[in-house]
């Protein structure tokens, strides 16, 4: 019963982390938003988000049902695949859009107390906004792990399916969160930047106002976007990546220890092994959580403190949970998996490779180092250069995160023992364990991150209000603050996509096999009964013998048509995504300028402009465009499936996979380092605010901002959602493919 | 004997290939070049062009010297490779250095000769740049029909050596190839930008001078960019696609039948059918050329023909040879290879795909269709949204390609018979020799292309040498028209090179054979020595037992390891050139700015610009900037192969090609959308020359040029590259790999 105990952790952490979410988001609350015109500021974003959220909850739920019935189809009239998909994938859904919606109104009512506590100090500012990240970081955590356990309790415990059926059934619940993350992110992305670009072009460029200006129509628009798209967006967006992580090991690792002994040896404790393969990812997510816990308690700062005492302050936490989660991890898999203790080497080669990328990151997009500034100084001869040089270095900024990766990949396998003979599956699962390291810190690492918003909107609310100077540059220290804390974030949320999307695509194969077993055998391919029978049975089938099967090798022309169009959809979807900010964003300055043009009072005070125009066009445009690109995330793979088969699948995803991978850092790091060139010509380099270099930096973070964003953070989730959906679908691409 | 007669067609239309580009460039010279005025311009642009060649081909003799001593310590000391390699290599080299090397020259003779003609009328205009065109079109087929012929008469029929060891070293002189077209592109590519974009950032945008002002510095050497970067860089480029294309499926071709026959029965007549398998490519080019040269002949026009019925003239010479080449090709297939007629299937697929590529290039590029209109409707609202318009369309813009190559494949697959058991390398067979077909034309079709920088320097001259402006509409009327025929035959560039690369990828399974007979089964690694004891031979590995062997298959951590760096190197070359691009720009920027400051005398007209100082930066940044993305496409592949072993090696090429073949598309689309864009402005459209939206179109353009001059169709060689290297070192690979 020992095992039964440990995995207790990850129901309990998961439940302690809503309560302290709570007891945050209480307390935050007990504070005051500040004088009135503050307050109807807060509540006038607090409003635009909350019918955004509103109009996509309905066209998502649209989606959702007709999925939903989908899957019903293929579960219970072709019988393709487990009756309880449906239902997973709603819950799924469900709990990733709560995720982000909880973060979101958090934000909306955290900004203005920001400001109002930013009157008084900076130490007390930052306290409001990382208290209120804290909230999104630990009900994101809170709610993965609690949807987690609830299914593995019913499905295996309650209702004794096996350990395999249970863990590739509750794949499908990752689908649902992928789902509604890829919404969330495009739909979020392209009404923010909407926003953003729209109100930028007319109101820096065209008529020299400030940004946040409140004669600007767009400006609440703006903040809007904020909460919509860095925030419920972000929060979706690593929901799914953390439940993504746990449930692709949790699957690996059942058939990695069944399929490694049953070969072997009856083991007597065989099954008992499996089980604690199933739970370790769990419960290092539950360890996570409480470290991430202990962490958030651990940054505090004296009143008055400097910067960078501030930036010591969020170090520690951070640090600190990391080293827990260290100590956690080694006893968590020395408990459970005694004999297999390299898994703990995978672990710590994720957390390694993580904080690599992280400081690649910011190594190529922070103004204190060579990049950026090379960037801004190509601003002295233009627009153009300065785009080609940010497009540039945004290109080379790739490789590092991609060796880290690369050989990040290969020492998780190794650790894992997969370069062993008949091992593989082992090293997958090491794979897949080692991005459940990388994202177990994720309730600190998110806090981080979600303050960056906050305190965004805490300025916005600041310089509509018509608050002091110094209270707008407290929240700038704190926004340029979050920057360097929210690379590290980033670094671990393109890591763990990239190890994530390698661990769901071993669990494509256990799918597969799932599949095979609803299809049954009188209804599969003549050719794959052959090889099933020569092998014994579809469980015998090794991860070696599936490749020889399918013909998943490299000069398959099925796996090579399905690589092209993998990497084709990379591009293809960033096109789509870019193109509808970019249209979104026309109609916003077409309106901008009416407004300016035909309500005459904006200039001379006698009128205010209006808001709730430029939010509408926001929030349409968005719901427009996030159409066709979401559409053809989930159509592609099941389309390539029922063509092409399960090798042109497999060739689809890791297509996918290796360009998008790639794509998203060049879009992160570009928008990034533009982004950051123009605010280091802002802090008066190369001739500072209104100088020609000025005009041109802003060019290049108008350019960059649908690129950051955007198109980039949804890439990771598009590569996590079409795994997700072929998985699935195994079932029907297994049995009723055409070649 | 009757397969000895066919042979004969390859080296003897090569011959006449050579000798109809004497005549043609025979014909040009009898004409005047003009004025004096314009005789010293043209002479000026001779010498600029003569002494970039000069210092270029300086570096890439060391280079060459180096890696022929690297390869030749391969050969005879470890002794892992054949002893052809190291001198195959080198007549690669030159002969694709000479092929763009005449046409550099001719198109630097023809230029003001063009521009004298169009004093007279367009037609004429038009026979003397097609005629020039075509000296560079036919002496690349013919310089690499020629080299191909004498190596195969050498090494076979006069060594008697068998035609896998024959056809595998034969690779080795596309390795030479494809690094010198490298070196050209890249260096060239660099050259040309740095100038075009350091000359129209200060004449156009700061200055408001029109593009080739005699009084701006850097004219000159823009126009000489023109000759290295668009006319040499071009014949390099396609010198290496041709050749790649045959070479690779004559090595398939001998592989394909041995090993399809061997296994079965031991025909009499097979070493017969091989011989056939490997002359066929050749055969299909020695056609293609008479085909083109009668294409070429039927492009003439009446005095006094408008731009349609050029157009037409254009259209009636490349469609008839298509067609002829069609005939031709049924003709080679059925006498060579009459039991695989499926093998003109494939060949038509090759011609279809090409056709469908450039279509879509055309409809995505031109400022008839839609997207282009879109991308130029944006600049309404700044640099910013164009930029992004253009982005976006790009990314869609892959789409149609891909999808297209993707259909193409599995279509010459399948024509081929790949899809039979046991059959995969005759179908990959076929996917080369669609790439051939698709080629087959490239003397008519180079033509067409080559023709556009000429009468792009024609204008210069024009402009420079202040004839009437009816003749610069002339030469103008004339590079438009070159623009949508350029758009078909970079479909068939693009197309071909993702073809060919697969085909190549094909045969480094052929080339790590032949490096284990080199290596010798006492110094291979034991499991593979034990692997084919089992398979009996060396030779009779198949290509799926091939897979099996080195776990070539998508679960592999060395395989995907590959791909995510072979997609990263496609992202960090392009990220090194366009930096490249930018910091040579930078430098012509300070040097034409100096220039206007420092020279008063230009804005009267008592004082010349100093040209040569320009040219020599140009110069000085290609060479400089040229070395290091150029080492790292020579180093990658080697390493890896090193380290990782095969499967890592062909991991490294399919995530190249996958990524760097859609990478390559976007970069030349966007480029050609923002080109045509601002052109589309410039007609008078959406406020015409002048107007801010105009401004905004010339960022747009400025930010292309890299894109779509010097790292997109650098991208396609570095593709090819980057395998022929892995090919030729497929021996240290195989014997001495680390991991």
């Amino acid at each position: 019963m020992a095992h039964m105990l440990l995995f207790v952790v990850a129901p309990v952490s998961a439940v302690i982390a809503l309560l302290f979410a709570f007891i945050f988001y209480k307390k935050v609350m007990t504070l005051s938003e500040g004088t009135e015109k503050m307050v109807e500021i807060a509540e006038a974003v607090r409003q635009g988000a909350k019918a955004y959220i509103k109009q996509q909850y309905k066209i998502v739920a649209i989606f959702f049902v007709v999925a939903a019935l989908f899957l019903a189809f293929l579960a219970f009239v072709l019988k393709v695949q487990s009756t309880w998909t449906p239902f997973a994938f709603l819950t799924g859904g469900f709990f990733s859009g709560l995720a982000g919606f909880i973060g979101m109104i958090t934000a909306t009512l955290a900004s203005a107390r920001t400001t109002n506590q930013a009157r008084e100090s900076l130490g007390r500012a930052l306290k409001v906004a990382f208290r209120s990240g804290a909230v999104m970081g630990l009900v994101v955590v809170g709610l993965a792990l609690v949807d987690i356990s609830l299914w593995f309790i019913v499905l295996h415990i309650w209702l004794k399916n096996s350990l395999v059926t249970t863990t590739v059934t509750m794949l499908s619940f990752g689908m649902g969160a992928s789902l509604q993350a890829l919404f969330a992110r495009v739909g979020g992305g392209i009404y923010t930047k909407a926003a953003d670009v729209g109100a930028d072009l007319v109101g820096k460029v065209e008529q020299n106002i400030p940004e946040d200006d409140p004669r600007n129509p767009a400006t609440i628009a703006d903040n809007v976007g904020d909460n919509v798209g860095d925030v419920a967006g972000m929060g979706a967006d690593l929901y799914e990546s953390y439940a993504g992580s746990i449930l692709a090991s949790a699957a690996l690792g059942a058939s990695a220890i069944l399929l490694k002994y049953k070969a072997l040896l009856s083991r007597p404790d065989l099954e008992k092994m499996a089980f604690n393969a199933v739970i370790l990812p769990m419960v290092i997510a539950g360890v996570g959580i409480l470290a991430s816990i202990l962490g958030i308690f651990l940054v505090r700062t004296k009143e008055g403190a400097s910067q960078k005492q501030l930036l010591g302050a969020l170090g520690i936490g951070v640090n600190i949970s990391s080293l827990l989660i260290i100590i956690g991890s080694l006893a968590a898999v020395y408990f459970l998996l005694p004999g297999h203790l390299g898994i703990f080497g995978s672990i710590v080669v994720g957390l390694v490779v993580g904080l690599i990328i992280g400081k690649s990151v910011e190594y190529y997009t922070s103004d204190s180092f060579k990049p950026t500034r090379e960037v801004a100084d190509k601003a002295k001869t233009g627009e153009a250069t300065v785009i080609i040089g940010g497009m540039a270095s945004g290109m080379i900024s790739t490789s590092i995160p991609v060796i880290a990766v690369a050989v990040g990949i290969l020492g998780a396998f190794a650790f894992a023992g997969g370069f062993k003979e008949g091992n593989i599956i082992m090293g997958l699962y090491g794979i897949g364990v080692a991005a459940v390291g990388m994202l177990s810190t994720l309730g600190i690492t998110l806090a981080t991150d979600a303050y960056g918003p906050i305190a965004d909107n805490a300025g916005g609310n600041a310089e509509m209000s018509g608050l002091p100077k110094e209270v707008r540059k407290r929240t700038d220290a704190l926004d340029s603050l979050g920057n360097t804390t929210a690379a590290t974030g980033k670094g671990f949320a393109i890591g763990s996509a990239a190890l994530t999307a390698l661990a769901l695509l071993a669990a494509y194969i256990e799918e597969v096999k799932m599949g095979m077993h609803h299809v049954g055998l009188d209804r599969l391919p003549k050719f794959l009964v052959e090889k099933i029978n020569e092998i014994g049975a579809i469980d015998k089938i090794s991860i070696e013998s599936f490749m020889e099967i399918f013909k998943i090798n490299l000069m398959n022309p099925k796996v090579i048509v399905g690589v092209f169009l993998g990497a084709m959809m990379a591009f293809m979807f960033s096109g789509l995504t870019m193109k509808a900010v970019g249209r979104a964003a026309s109609r916003m300055v077409d309106e901008v300028r009416r407004q300016f043009r035909e309500i005459k009072g904006i200039w001379d005070g006698t009128a205010k402009p209006d808001y709730q125009s430029c939010v509408q066009i926001s929030i349409q445009g968005a719901q427009k465009e996030m159409i066709l690109p979401s559409s053809l995330a989930i159509v592609v793979p099941i389309a390539t499936g029922v063509v092409l088969g399960v090798s042109g699948v497999m060739g689809l995803l890791i297509g996918a996979l290796g360009s998008g991978f790639i794509l998203a850092i060049f879009m992160a790091n570009a928008g990034g380092t533009w982004d950051n060139a123009k605010k280091y010509i802002e802090q008066g380099n190369l001739g500072g605010k209104g100088s020609p270099a000025h005009k041109a930096g802003v060019v290049g973070d108008t350019v960059g901002d649908p690129l950051k964003d955007t198109s980039g953070p949804s890439l990771n989730i598009l590569i996590k959602l079409m795994s997700m959906i072929s998985i699935v679908v195994a079932g029907l691409t297994v049995g009723f493919s055409i070649l």
